[in-house]
């Protein structure tokens, strides 16, 4: 059966957003009697029947919900967006199939991309999140300066900067074992040329664990999944 | 330093094969007394300095050779190629950067791919083995049949089999724990539409064991790459 995604169908009197009733009367060509499922990226799986139909509308009827409760153990990748669009919506797609819950893209000073557009972005994950069943949809924040992002407060228990250098860094892996299940976590991934040593020291300073990805050189959006999959493989579901 | 690959470099008298010196030579703009890194793919690194060129050729006196041991406890991954050559590529770039030894196409029931080109395929394995500083590239076989795979022996002491279906399924990182460090493994990764009934029953009467990828649903490649994640991070670099 189809997934379709409306952030708001539980609340609006069940009318399909704009774009999705397009494509579930106009391309899918779907009728009044037809049963789909819509997801609100927000936990809850509704199991709709479609009442009725125009050229830009799409009304339902909420037959049941399913709810699957808040995440425990939140994954939090904030990551310098690669210079190829497309390696850095792979790691959106990717990190979204594997299990992540928040993205913040980094803005550092060897950033090789300084814009980003996030329709696109918000569209890869709205793709992702419903292709892999899941029942919430990752977050994704604007473009952030680093700068700014270590000056914040973060929630997270556990918070590591992934970098290429220095022999203080232990193992994310290792040090993941160490956590209770529903602790959340939070990791930087730099840019291509890695953090500068100042970004590094304000890290540090600010309380985040310096750490490596293993023992070879990966990309940034092929760090971001190991980090995604240390992550996961350190969660409840394998304890 | 710049990387080149050539797998007969020690052998035929310092000429870089006709590829990688025209790259070298013309694209680069490499001269006699330049200093290069050349890979054999067999984990041999040889520091170089170019002694003459041409339009065409390129020939290297070897000033000093690293080696790296072969790795232990190998991982090889038979995997159905995805309908997108780019999905597919992209899984071997990435498994390379995490680390795999041997690459087994596979042609399944439910495959949406039934022809490969090597050629192509082992740019996209050579590309990604000098990006990531490797010192092995990792090996890919011709496009195979699964039941003449599951008929011949494999010296791999773990087997696996992931599949979507079953409650026989154990999970593959716990599988994992079990292993020593140097023992080799290899699993079995089916396409989109899985591995039908019949060949998962002939897997596991060759010795597979049915193991599942975590609980969510993962397409082929990121299956691919999870698995690879699974076999790294249950290495004796770990431990």
């Amino acid at each position: 059966m189809q997934i379709f995604y409306d952030p708001d169908i539980s609340t609006n009197g069940g009318f399909l957003n704009e774009e999705e009733a397009k494509h579930c009367v106009k391309v899918l060509r779907h009728k009044p009697g037809d049963k789909i499922f819509v997801i609100d990226g927000k936990g809850s799986r509704f199991h709709c029947e479609i009442a009725e139909t125009s050229s830009k509308t799409c009304r339902l009827t909420i037959l049941d919900t399913e709810k699957a409760p808040a995440v425990e153990g939140k994954c939090h990748i904030a990551i310098a967006p690669t210079k190829s669009n497309d390696r850095f919506e792979w790691f959106l797609e990717k990190s979204t199939e594997i299990g992540i819950d928040k993205i913040t893209p980094l803005l550092c000073k060897q950033s090789e991309r300084k814009r980003i557009k996030i329709p696109r972005l918000e569209r890869v994950l709205t793709a992702a999140t419903k292709q892999s069943l899941r029942l919430w949809k990752p977050d994704i924040t604007e473009l952030t300066d680093i700068k700014d992002f270590l000056n914040s407060d973060h929630q997270e228990k556990y918070k590591f900067i992934a970098h290429c250098e220095g022999k203080d860094r232990k193992e994310l892996f290792n040090e993941l074992q160490k956590r209770d299940n529903h602790e959340d976590v939070l990791i930087l991934i730099g840019p291509e040329g890695d953090f500068t040593k100042e970004e590094i020291e304000t890290a540090l300073s600010k309380g985040f664990q310096p750490v490596s990805l293993g023992k070879n050189r990966l990309r940034t959006e092929t760090a971001g999944i190991a980090a995604c999959m240390a992550i996961q493989l350190t969660s409840s579901y394998y304890k």
